[in-house]
C-alpha cells in the first residue's frame, strides 16, 4: 500500500500549489529572476543541474540564474517554458511540505515551430507557509538522462 | 514579490478551471465544435492563430474552427490533443477570471507511434460565471515560435 | 451544452485524483509494480496495450507488468515518466467515478539529454473509493495512433 497523507487536508493544499508552481515560473520562464528567487526563502536553496554547486539565498539564487542563462544561452534567442507535473505532496509534521514531481522543459525558437522538450526531470522541493503564502526552501533537480545507468 | 489572490479563494476555484478545461478540450479534440463553442459566452472572442482576425459568437467560432480544420489539415486523419498546463488565476474584482497558461498541442496520426508535439504557446483566457457555470469570454493565443526576435 | 456533475462537489475530488495519479504513477515509474498493483481494487481490471489481454486482480497486473517490462525493455536502460493532463471527473450516482484524460510517455536513456516522448494516449478509468483512499476499478488505455483511419 502506498502510505498517505490524509487527503483531506490536501484539498486546498494542492491547488495552492499548483497556482504557486505556475506564479513561480510564470517569473522564471518571463525572465524575471529576482521574483523567481523571491519565491524561495530568505536562506532558500536551489541546486538546479548536476556538477554545479547549489546557489543559497534569494541574492545567490538570482546571481546564478543570470550567470547561468547568459552562460547556457547568451546570444540564443530562445523562449523557454517549464512544465510541471504529477505533483505528489507530503506535508510533515514540522510543517514543511515536500513535493516530488516531473518536468519538461520546453525551448521555442523564432521561426522554428517545433520546440525542443528537453531534458526530463525529477524535482524535489521542500515548501514552507510564511504569513500565508508559500515558499521553497529547497529544490533540487535531478535529470533523467544523467541518473541511469 | 509576486502579487497574489488571497490563496483561499483559488482552491475550489482552481480545480473548476481545470475540469472546465478538461471537457472543453476533450470537445475540440474530440472534433465537437459546436460544442466548444457552447463554452464561450454567446458574445465570446476566440483568437486562436496570429494573422487570423479574431472569431466571435458561438456560431463564429464554431465555424472559424470547422474552416481552419477544413483549410490545415483537409483528408489528413490527425488526432490532436490539446495539453494545458501551468494555469495561473487572477480573479478580479468585476467577477471575471483571468487566466494565464501553457499550451502544447500533440498530434497524433495512424500508424506513427511518436505524435508531433508543437507549437509551445501561452494562452490569455477571461473566465466569467453564469449560473454556475464558468465560460470563455475571450481567448487568445500566442505562439512562442513567432513572439521571439 | 456540455453536461457537468456541480462543479462544487468535484473541488475535493478534483485534488484528491491528482495526488492519487502521482503516487500511482510514481511507484510504477520508479519499477514499484507490487505498489501500483495495490492501486487497483483486489477484482481490478488493466488493459494497457491493444492486443494483450486485459490483466485481472492486483497479482495478475503486478505479473503483467514484470512481463511487459521485460519484453519490452530487457536490458535496455530506459527511465520512463507518465504524464497525465486534462482530466475530466465524472462522479457517477453508484459512487464510481469515471475519469478521462490524456497521456503521454517521457522515456529517457543514460546520456541522451532528449527524451522520447510517445505514444499519446487517452486513458478511461473507473475509480472507487474505499475507506477513504481512492482505487483503480478498471483502467482502459487507448493509443492515438491505433486509433485512427
Amino acid at each position: 500500500m502506498i502510505t498517505t497523507t490524509p487527503l483531506s487536508d490536501l484539498t486546498g493544499l494542492y491547488a495552492r500549489v499548483q497556482q504557486f508552481y505556475a506564479q513561480q515560473m510564470h517569473a522564471l520562464d518571463g525572465g524575471d529572476f529576482a521574483q523567481y528567487a523571491a519565491t524561495f526563502t530568505p536562506d532558500g536553496e536551489f541546486s538546479h543541474t548536476p556538477g554545479r554547486p547549489p546557489a543559497r539565498t534569494r541574492e545567490g539564487i538570482a546571481a546564478e540564474l543570470h550567470a547561468f542563462h547568459e552562460q547556457r544561452f547568451g546570444n540564443d534567442p530562445v523562449r523557454r517554458r517549464h512544465w510541471f507535473n504529477m505533483i505528489r505532496l507530503a506535508p510533515g509534521e514540522d510543517g514543511t511540505i515536500r513535493s516530488t514531481f516531473y518536468v519538461l522543459v520546453v525551448t521555442s525558437r523564432p521561426g522554428v515551430r517545433e520546440p525542443e522538450i528537453a531534458p526530463s526531470c525529477v524535482v524535489h522541493d521542500v515548501l514552507v507557509e510564511e504569513g500565508g503564502e508559500l515558499f521553497n526552501r529547497s529544490r533540487r533537480v535531478d535529470h533523467d538522462y544523467l541518473g541511469i545507468g
